[in-house]
Formats: C-alpha cells, sequence, structure tokens
C-alpha cells in the first residue's frame, strides 16, 4: 500500500489535478497507478516490435490503453503529435521529455531533452517523463537539464515522473546498476532533485554484484520484500512506480507487480510485457495486472493474512 | 442534440482532450455540458449570496459540483487558488479571466483581465473563460485583450469559453441586450473571433424591443424554439450554452435547460439558479437538469415524437 | 478570533514562511496580526505628521514597531530603502507598490504602481502592498495592474496584502466607501482576484447613506458586531486586517481592535492612532492593543462569558 | 548645513562613487553642491536665450561649468550626444531624461521620458534628472514611468535627481505650486518614491495662497528661513537641492543660496540666474555663490554668531 | 568571536534581513550561527542514513531543526518542495542550488547546478549554498556557474554560502585537500569570487601532506588554534562556518565547535555528527553545542582567562 496519499503530499494545484487523474479517474483507481510505456521504439529501435509486429503501429498501444484502462500511455513528441488526437481525454498521456538510441555505448550515458513541458501542455499531456542517469560520468549535464525541465513543470503545474536509472562506467564498476545500493541511490536522488513520481528497477541480489558495492551495502543481505521496501522508503515522499523491463513470464510478470505494490510502490509501468502479447492477450494480462494492484493496494489487512 | 461532435470540430489535441474531459468523463456526459459559475461574488458582490448563505463559502459550491458531477465549475483566479486545490481534478475547473463589478455603469462596459491562461495551466484547469461585452463602446480594447488571451489559450491548448453578452449605450439604443438581434450578433462575434464555445441568454421576443432593432429584425416575430435555433446556427461550429440569469422557478429552470439543448445547445451553465438554492434541493435540481439533457441530447427520435 | 489558521490556508512555501514570520514570530502572535503602516506621507502629505513632528522621520516609526514588537512596517519604496536596512530583520516589512497623493480629486482613483515585487524580495520584505480602488470608473486599469502584482508575487512566493476600499463617483452615489454594502463587496472583489489578506475600513451605519446601496442591502439593520462578522465572512479565507484611520481616543482605538478581532479579524493595521502619539504614549497604547488582541483571539470562550 | 553626510546614507557604492564626484571632486566641495541645469531650451524654448544669445550655444554653458568648477552641467539627451564628449570627465554631466515643451498647458502636465539610464552610464554621466509634476492628474503615469526609472538607476548604480514639482488644476485650486504645503508635499513624494536628490523651488509666503491650501496648513505663517527648512525636513535623507527660477538680482540670488545652504540644503541648481549673464559676470558670480555655500556650509558656528 | 558584526559588512538590505534572521533571531544567536546540513542523500547515498535509520526522512531533521533551535537547515530543491512547507517559517532554510553523486570518480569535481536563487525566493529561503571546487581541472566551468548564482544572488538580496572545498587531481599531488595550504586558499577564493559567507573543513597538520604544499607553505608548522584563525583571516569580510565532516565522538565534536569559534569563526555546520545519533542523542548534542558557542562567542575576555 503506497506509504502517502495524494492529499499528503506538497503538491500544487495543477499538479494535484493531473495526478489525480491518472491515480484515481483512470487506472486502478483509488491512487494507485499501472502505466503503459511506448518509447522502446527509440531506446532500442524497432527490433522490440518483432515479437508482436502489430505493437509497431502506436494505435495498438493506444487501444489497448484505453480498452484496458491504464492510467496513461507514455509517448515521445513524434507519436504524442500523431497518435494522440484522436484519444486526447480518453486515455491520459504521459510526454516523455528525453529519450536516446541504444547504439552508442552506455559509459557516458546522458538522455538529450527533445520536447519541451510546453509541449506537453499544448498537447494535454498529465505528466512528463525524464530519464535521469544516476553516476553517469555526464551528470553533471544531466543534473543542469533535469533542473530546466522541473523548473518549467513547477511553473505549469505538470507533474515530473523520473526514470531514475544507475548507469555508466563508474555503476559499473561498483557493482552495475541493479544493486540495492545503485537503486536505492537513484530513487534518493530523484527524490532530492524534485522528481514527483519516480520510475526504477527492482533491485537484484547477484552475490557476486554485490561484493562490489560500497560499505555497508557490500556485505547486506537483503530479502526481495525487504529490498523493495527499502527502495520504496529511499524514494520517500515521491511516489514510486515499478519498471517491468523485458519480456517474462505472465506469472513473473504478476509476482513483479505483486511484489511491489505490497512494499508501497504506487504504481506500475510495464512496457515491453504487455505489447508484445497480441492484443486479446495482452487485455487479459492488464486485468489481472489490475486485480493484484488492487488486491495488494486496497485488501483489507485481515484478508491479507 | 448538438450539431457537431468534438470529433467534428478542427480542435488541437489539448483542446480536445480538455473538452473531452468536460463534456464526456464529466457533466451528462456523450458531448454535453452543465457548468457551475461561481463568478457573481465579482460581478454583483455578496448581494447575490442573501438568498442561501451557505452559497457565500465556495465550499459549498465545489460540494455541489462534485455530488452533482457538474462538468466543471467557473472561478475567478482569487477563489480557484484558495478553494480549487482540495477538488483538483475530482471536479473539472473552468477559470474565468476576466471580470467587473457592478458598481461603475455599464454604457462603456469593459470587463478587465486579471489573470492569464498560464495561471489556468498551472491550476490545472480545463478551460478559461472571457467575458466579451459585443457592441459597447470600449470594443476596441476588448477585442484586443481578447486577441491576446485567444493566442495563448492556442498556444497551451486550452479551450476558451467566451461570454458574449451585448452591452452598452448603443445596444441599449437599439432595443437592449435580450433581443434576437443583438444575441445572435454576439453568437457570431464569438465565432468570428475565434471561442472554443460560447455562452448566450436566450433571446426574449418583446416586440417593443424588436422594432428598435436594425432591419430586418425589427419586424420579425420568431417563434421561441426558432429563435434558440437561430442562435446555435449564428454560433456555427462554436458549441454553445445556455445562461441562467437571476432566479426563477425549478420549472421555468427545467425548461430553459429542454429549449436550448432540443434547439441544439451543447450544455447549460446555470449559476444562481442551482446555488441559491439549500444543498439537497440544489442537487436533485441538479439532478433535474442533468436528466432533462440526457433526454433531449440523447434520445432517439422516435421517442421525441 | 480568526476563522483561519495559516495551516488550512492554500499558500505555496514562500508565503507561509513569509506570513508565519509576521503572524507568529513578530506581532502579537499566534496567528495574529498588528501593522504599522507609514505610508500617509505619500497619500496625504506632511500634514500628517503636525501632531507629532517626530513621526516625520521614518526613524521614529522604526523604533517603535521594534520596540513595539509589531507584525510589520508597511513602507513605500523610498523610505524602504533609505531607512529599512538599519532595520533589516529585526522588524518584518511590507512594500506598499502603488500609491498615490491627494491632491486631484477621487472620482477616478487609480493608485498607481511605483515598486515591484523584485524590489520587495531584494530589500528583503515579507509581503507587498496594493491598493485596489473597487468601483473606481478605473478599476479596469486596477485589475489590471493588479493582476501583474499577484502573478509577480506569485511566483516568487510574496504574499499580497490588498487595501480593498471602496472608491470614486458610482461608490458616492451608493452611499459612499463606509456602508455595509460597499465594504463587504470591496472583501468579496480582494477575495475574488487573489488578495492573500485583505485591509478594509470597519463599515459605518448611517441609515441615510444605507438608503442609497442597492437591495437588499438598503433595508437591512446591523449591529456593529454583526456588520463586521459579515466583512470577515465576505473575505473567505483572506485574513482580514482592520484599518485604523484618522486618530480617534484611545478608547475607541482599543475597541476597534476589540470589535475587529472578537469578529474573526486577523489583525489590525493602526498608523495614525499610533504614530500621531508621542513615543512613550505611542508605545503604551501598542502593549494595549496587543493585549486586546490577544485576550480576544486566544482567550478560552469561557472566560469570555 | 546638510543633515546628513554621504556616508550617513544607505547608498550602493556606484551611487556613491558617482555622488562622491559630485559633492566632492567638483562643485563647492565638501558634500556640497552647484548644478548647472540647461534644459530650457526644451522646457521654455529658445526666448531664454534672447537675454544673452551666446548662452544658446551649449559650448557656452560648458566652459561656464568647467571654468567655474561646477558640481555637474544638466542636459537632455541631444545637448549630452552633440557637446559634452569635449568636456567628458572634465565636466560631471546630469542626464535629464524626461522633458516637455511648455506649449500645451500645465493642467494635465507630464513629463515625458525621452532617454534612459542605460544612455546616461553609455555617456559617462554621474547622475540622472527626472521631473515629477506632484499632483498632476496625470500622476497615475508620473508614478509608473517614475518607477521604471528609478529601478533601472538602481540597477546601475546611477544616482536618481527628481525635479519635484507641484502642479496641475488641482494643485492651482488649493493655492498653487509655491505654498509650503505644496512644496513640502512635493519633498516627500520625491522622498516616498525614491529619489536619491531632490530638487525643489522655495516656498512663498503669500497669505491669499496659503489661505487656499489643506487644514493645517491654510493658517500657518512660517518664516522664510522655517519655510525652508521645514522642507528639507520633508525630504528627510534624500540631499536637498535649491531651484533658481527665472532670473533675478544678484543679491537675491546669492541670498536665495544663503538661504538654502543655512537651512540644510545640500546646494542649488540655478540655470538662467547663471547663463543669462555674460561669460565673465557669469563667472564672478559663480564664485560668489560657491563662497556663499562654503561659508553657510562649512563656516563653524562660532563664526556665524 | 567573529570579528565582524553583520551591521560592519557591506550587505544590502534583503541579504541583511535574512542573515539577521538566521544569525540572530535563530540559533545560538548574537550573531553566531549553527546550520543543519541535509544534502547527504545526494552526495552520499544512502548509506549515510544507515546508522540512524531514522533519519533518512527529512521529517527527523527537521524535527531536530525546531526544538534544537538552529539557524537553518540546509536542503536541496527536492527536500525542499516535499518537506519544508509544514516548517516554512518556523526553522529557516538554506537552499543548496548544486550537488553531485559521489558516483564518478572526483579527478574533475564539478557540483551541477540543479535550482535556481529564484526557487530560493519562491520557497522563504534565507540563503543559497553553493559548492565550489577549488583546484579542480573543471573550475572554469565553476567559476562561470558560480557568476551566474552570484549575480542572481546579488539581483534578490539572497545570502550566499559558498562550501569551497580543494578538490581534484591537482590538489591530490599538492597535499590534498586538508592542508593549511589549501584550505586558507579556499577560503580567500571563495572570497574573491563574492561569498557572501564561507564554509570550509579544518585543516589538519600532517607532516606528509604538509611537505608536498607549495612554498612557503611545505616548511609551516602551525598550532590548531593558529591554523584556524589564518582561515579566518583569509576569509577576510566572509563569516566563515567549520564544517563537520563524518561522524566523531560528541567531545570531539565539541572541541571542533570549540576551536572554530575561538579563532573567530561565525559558526558552524554538523550534519552528519548531529542527524547520525537518534533524536534525544542528537538534541542533547546539539544543546552542547549551542552552549560552547555562545560561550566561546560571548563570554568576556576575563572569563576566558
Amino acid at each position: 500500500m503506497p506509504p502517502y496519499a495524494l492529499d499528503d503530499l506538497e503538491l500544487s494545484a495543477g499538479k494535484r489535478a493531473r495526478l489525480y487523474r491518472m491515480l484515481h479517474a483512470h487506472g486502478p483507481g483509488n491512487g494507485t497507478g499501472m502505466f503503459l510505456p511506448v518509447d522502446q521504439g527509440l531506446e532500442h529501435g524497432p527490433r522490440d516490435f518483432w515479437d508482436n509486429p502489430d505493437s509497431e503501429d502506436p494505435e495498438f498501444e493506444l487501444r489497448l490503453a484505453e480498452e484496458g484502462n491504464f492510467s496513461a500511455v507514455v509517448f515521445q513528441i513524434g507519436l504524442a503529435e500523431k497518435y494522440y488526437p484522436r484519444y486526447a481525454g480518453r486515455v491520459p498521456l504521459v510526454l516523455k521529455l528525453n529519450g536516446k538510441t541504444e547504439i552508442p555505448p552506455d559509459d557516458e550515458a546522458l538522455s538529450p531533452v527533445n520536447a519541451s513541458v510546453e509541449d506537453a501542455v499544448r498537447l494535454g499531456a498529465d505528466a512528463v517523463g525524464y530519464t535521469l542517469y544516476v553516476g553517469s560520468p555526464a551528470q553533471d549535464r544531466d543534473f543542469n537539464q533535469l533542473a530546466q525541465v522541473r523548473q518549467e513543470a513547477n511553473r505549469f503545474g505538470m507533474p515530473l515522473i523520473v526514470w531514475s536509472y544507475p548507469r555508466g562506467k563508474a555503476v559499473n564498476a561498483k557493482g552495475g546498476q541493479l544493486t540495492s545500493w545503485a537503486i536505492e541511490y537513484a530513487a534518493r536522488v530523484a527524490q532530492e532533485l524534485g522528481a514527483d513520481v519516480v520510475k526504477v528497477n527492482l533491485p537484484e541480489n547477484d552475490p557476486e554484484n554485490v561484493r562490489l558495492t560500497p560499505k555497508p551495502y557490500n556485505t547486506a543481505d537483503f530479502s526481495e520484500d525487504e529490498a523493495v521496501r527499502r527502495v520504496v522508503r529511499a524514494a520517500g515522499r515521491t511516489p514510486l512506480l515499478v519498471s517491468g523491463g523485458s519480456r517474462i513470464d505472465e506469472e513473473d510478470v504478476l509476482s513483479k507487480a505483486r511484489l511491489g505494490i505490497r512494499a508501497g510502490a504506487t504504481g506500475i509501468i510495464f512496457g515491453r510485457n504487455v505489447w508484445q502479447r497480441p492484443h486479446e492477450e495482452a487485455l487479459a494480462l492488464t486485468r489481472k495486472i489490475q486485480a493484484v494492484i488492487r488486491e495488494e493496494a486496497f485488501a483489507p489487512l485481515a484478508a491479507r493474512v
């Protein structure tokens, strides 16, 4: 169950109105969220559409988002301009403001801004998304860039969702991007720099990697649940979304959602795991995920015992 | 039945998203609207709250708007800043950008701008409102002022609702503000100057006034229905809202709504007729108005015969 | 007792911090205020200093404000630049942003802006003040001007105190600036246009003037207490300060403060009544006013019976 | 003797440096000033040059200013551009930023800005001058205009000298521009609005005019000395310069200077009285004025008895 | 005892007002300061919260700052936005404008800006903080960045506190960041570039490192007291705060405070040494530090002998 309700947070009227639409009026409701990200065409290229060729046409994801009652669909500016108008108001939109290709190596990762908060306002979006590469040698430019976006988002009352990802050669040397150390740090950095919502990967407890992390993380051994609760706590008053990553089995998808929400995440943001499946299968999975979220987030404690 | 659906209109994604929320996700639905204006405290002063002292506290209107599922509540900037945050997202907001007191005479009426479209964006509003005094000797400044608002609204994808009112000494000399001539002209002017939605009073067929209007209106004699259909036609692709004016009997309120919607209005915008009644009575009336709108707007033609 | 605590109001962090300093850390405390306005040198000229020639030197008022622990002193920009630096931080400052001389007649009163919110930030002020002439034929320019100030104040988290005064020939024709009708209307207009705090005169129940006011005010007969409570209610969530006006007897000063605070005013703003007295006398009166405010605002209900 | 030294005033480094050059390094010295205004060609037209045709060529005044060691010469932008370069640094420059012709009547006097503080910086000026018409019906635009100049002067550390003149039909109706009431008010307004230095006329005690002034001025009867001391006091921490007006006898010029400095003025600003005389005569008078200023401002008290 | 009182410094009214609030109205008082920095979540990540898990929630530090009457709490923008509003005005805020993670190596250290002075104004902060890495190969970008911040701080009257830290591979080659050479240089650089207050580490007299410093430092041998007095002198008219660094014994904390204040520091800024202890222990230590500051800063000289 999310540790904070929208009313507990210090949000301006505009941010509150827009988050309310995604976390109450759409999606699983009652302050939880289920987002459909469709930025992989930029991040990974069309190779991600091979498993389900229909998914290359963003209409596929929009129909799914509307029928599956997602909290929002996430697009880069081009897809938003070309495909969103016919769904405007029917499905909330998160406009992703930066992105990059996977072609150059990630040693000095930086995700350049390609759209503005004003673009998001103009399109009727309910949030903007920004990818921050925590620990990258390019973090100086990243922090500057994020500050611009944050100030513009603040001025327009637009919620800012930060994809907070440990990345770069210094991270790799310290156990990589999936250790508790790296992910907790990333969650904290998003909160420190002013994210309204933070999106993270769940940590993996790989002993070889853990050993490379800074003290005292290098000798810690967290259970799966504990590890996720720690990330939620590191994010503080920043509602947290759990990333999906590449496609896994349906049962694993549901477990991941359950694990996250149970530990206090506000929602999930699963892309490939949803739209790399054919329409009917994707829709069925969507409904199961929603059921899990509702169950974990709202069930009376008694019912869980 | 409104002559145009949202999809028939040339609207940007942002305007479409925002209008959809008011005309589909809230209110009577299916492209119709029922708005609750609360700008009379500025326009007329606290005298309007005497009949129902509870109404002086904008919380009264907000609760009513939420429970009655209005399409939106209409506030000036001060009420929006102070009272809207706790209802943000739960009730759509129309931010009224101009307004005046009734203290100086109306001969050269002009409603000065006191807030910006950016304020509306920041507060999470779904439209802005602007009062245009058609025919006032001050119309030059009015047109300039409206142009600024329209351009800013366009830039941000914010729907612009124009309160289009014939007003001023030249209008008075030609039969006053309630003739078909004056109201049709006002509806057309709103469309000509770029309103996304127009709010008008319904015309009154007072022979003495009609005689003073310009040719050929001065000899015309329209039935009530015809008069309203003419106004809807004058507004063209600008969806039209029917104003309520000062408080009248419940039956008359319902007739007015029926008359407007049957003639093609997209919705009604009744303030004093709603909130000058105690909560329960106001809520009951709200539901009856919604029923009338749904009946007139969506009923199969057969059912009307 | 003020109907709203700071925490009840929708205030940004900056506005909250600054109001807290004036209403809690300085002045009578606990959310109440006692302000010392010194803008009469501009509004009335040096004739106001005749009764107490020492008062012509703003050091007199600053020493009084510091020793008497006022919530703030109110200066125009020139006095603030020249006299405030040596008291910076020791006495909070309200920078009055507009003002005029009394030399031209008041028929079309407008108080032009002579400083900016940025000036106030630069000087370390804790609020800005703006005089609004409600009902003046120049209200169109007044509203535009106030909107600029409000937006700048919002951007910088600077509280906006509006001197809301009915004024102009149309007001005079309707009973003048001291009727309940005029003052309630002025309080409401300040709230509608976005004041954070409003300063008003207390209404006078002069039957001849009341008869000239619009319906239904023209037949109303309010007790003194009721009249003030109505003004507080008209201001809604806008904390209200009671103006002092020209010098009156000490007993009348204390009665006025008591009347206002008992009816729900947040504080008083008495200038000439304080600084037209010699230092020791002014300081003694200041302490008596503070005692009255504390007594009326914080005394348990029981104690009042 | 001026009541405040530069070091007593709250001046930024830039204003202090520039005022020091005029009040210490040039002119009679030791914190006093003697300015040569040459803006009458704009204000009155060439008729002012008839008495001494040489004076039409600004070289005449510049030579005089240099040889007579004036604190500064005062020019409008055109003269400054065309004549100042050859004297740059040798004579300080005050750039007058506004001015008007005397052709339209003065009922609604306003002196429009024709140059900027940035022009003054660019030209190496040590101050800017601004004429404020206190009490004019156009005071709203005047105050706005002065605020712009003051903010720009503040930004650049440029001293702002305000020509503060009661003017307009409302002033005329209250005894005209030379009563103590009007001039004290004007001095105070300059201080309230942020002048660094103020230039005023000396009051005249004409019983007929005094009777028309507001209470309590209408029954006051000040000696010449007292009247000037009151104006100095009204200006507070704003050093005061005494205007010269139209040409008078040499003895009267010297008396006026003596009267002003003795009462606490910081300096004099005499134009026509100087340059309407031939070079040698003007230079001789200049030296006598300087002697008077030094005598009155610095003489040990003993010497005055 | 600090060598300069606020009144001795050339501060604008705004900077004076804000510094007064931190150094007089809050904290140990009388011109001294005790600051609570909470930027380690960004600088070091959540590992700093392991010793006292409660400290991960910024509410912990805010409660401590309020109960312990700190001069101010120091936050990055995200914590300020999310946690400060409920404490606004009760605890002064220093908004840290730049920061970085410790993940990439420090060879070319640069702390990128992530917020603006305008953010600080908007939040009601009383100062901004900036980390300057003196001697880093990236110092060109650092100086440019600091210049922007300084100019904006000057424009808004906002005090600028510079964390002045020797850093980078060139510093390491010359004895590292804790030699007298490096720290005196850093203090002087802060003063040269316009800091209003400077925060430094105390120097350590490690002979091996001293030998690597430039002449004549490489042969100097300063006593502990002398070393600190030299740093205070290097900062000139820039009041100096002593950093705490990582957690040490209570006695060492108190000695460090005593050493600094006795040598002329204006205050201390201890974070981990305070909030890595449980609430009651932290509060008790806070009070002991305040006692030391008061004793060293205000005790009559006689009392120290």
